[in-house]
């Protein structure tokens, strides 16, 4: 998920996610994109990519095999991406806390890094092809804009690096959203499980 | 949504919703009921039925068509239902901002009040019939319990008032993505529109 307003530092306010850079936007992309009812999806990894001042870009990794304190309300899942955005980032990446690290990457890398490491990535935009008639691979990685969607630039990125779109519904619906729907195709044929 | 757990008075923190009987459970259930990406879904009514202490029943009911002042985060929209909450019932339904009213009903006046004013009313559950299998009227409503189901008393007075059970996936989801999915079943066949 890439965001290109939420904030880079850990100095921002939980009791106003939406005034830091909507982060509120990517607390509930990852509730969705990492919850079940009564636990985890091990199967799942989160790459949030925040590019919002002051100090972009920062790719947040969120390991669903391995996280943990992860509740489903955001200001807990903005606790974590807080703490995690207040690392020092020394090296290559940073443990944040179990489950989560956080590095720089640019959007370009990561791009570049999920195409190479995934035998599928799809953009999910509204102009692609419906979820549920898609083939998908085990290893499949959906790429998602926030709430303004991805600049153009990016989006002549993204196309290099990804094997088309892919939409979920016949109207616009929050990132968050669309992510459950997605999940809730996959969980159907068990391509995850 | 029938929550047993929320808390039926205004004073609550925003600052800790899970720490209000679950309030955040309810106020995501409202962000994926009433939510599009640019708007609200004018089409639907949203009731909560709220039954945790300290003086339930509290029902809350949000019109999709009328509601203002809606934002997706759940502190925004806690903060709507703290104002709910905090009314005086002094008549049969009070008014707390613009589309938004609260009244006293009980579970079992509620499950009465929806059987008789719809033609279809579906429960939630997971050994219901598949959504993507199911037929669907214009003026369906559908029940959904919290993070912990209904009461057996509950599910008895729900058997009497419903016309059967309905699922949306093969994993146990949490409640808010169990309505994006419904939505995501009606929108594609265009029966609110």
């Amino acid at each position: 998920m890439v965001s290109n307003t939420a904030v880079t530092s850990g100095d921002f306010s939980l009791n106003d996610l939406p005034g830091a850079g909507r982060m509120d936007v990517v607390c509930r992309c990852v509730n969705s994109g990492l919850l079940l009812s009564h636990g985890i999806r091990k199967n799942t990894r989160m790459l949030l990519l925040l590019l919002g001042p002051p100090t972009p870009p920062k790719l947040i990794r969120i390991d669903g095999d391995s996280v943990k304190y992860l509740g489903p309300d955001e200001r807990n899942i903005g606790g974590l991406l807080k703490k995690a955005l207040g690392q020092e980032i020394s090296s290559e990446c940073v443990r944040s806390s179990p489950g989560i690290s956080v590095s720089k990457k640019t959007f370009e890398e990561v791009m570049k890094d999920v195409y190479e490491t995934h035998s599928q990535v799809l953009y999910l935009h509204e102009s692609g092809n419906d979820v549920r008639k898609m083939n998908f691979f085990k290893d499949v990685c959906f790429i998602l804009g926030d709430q303004m969607g991805l600049t153009e630039e990016q989006e002549r990125i993204v196309e290099k690096y990804t094997h088309g779109k892919m939409c979920v519904s016949p109207l616009s619906l929050h990132g968050d959203h669309c992510i459950t729907i997605v999940h809730n195709e996959l969980d159907r044929r068990e391509v995850l499980c």
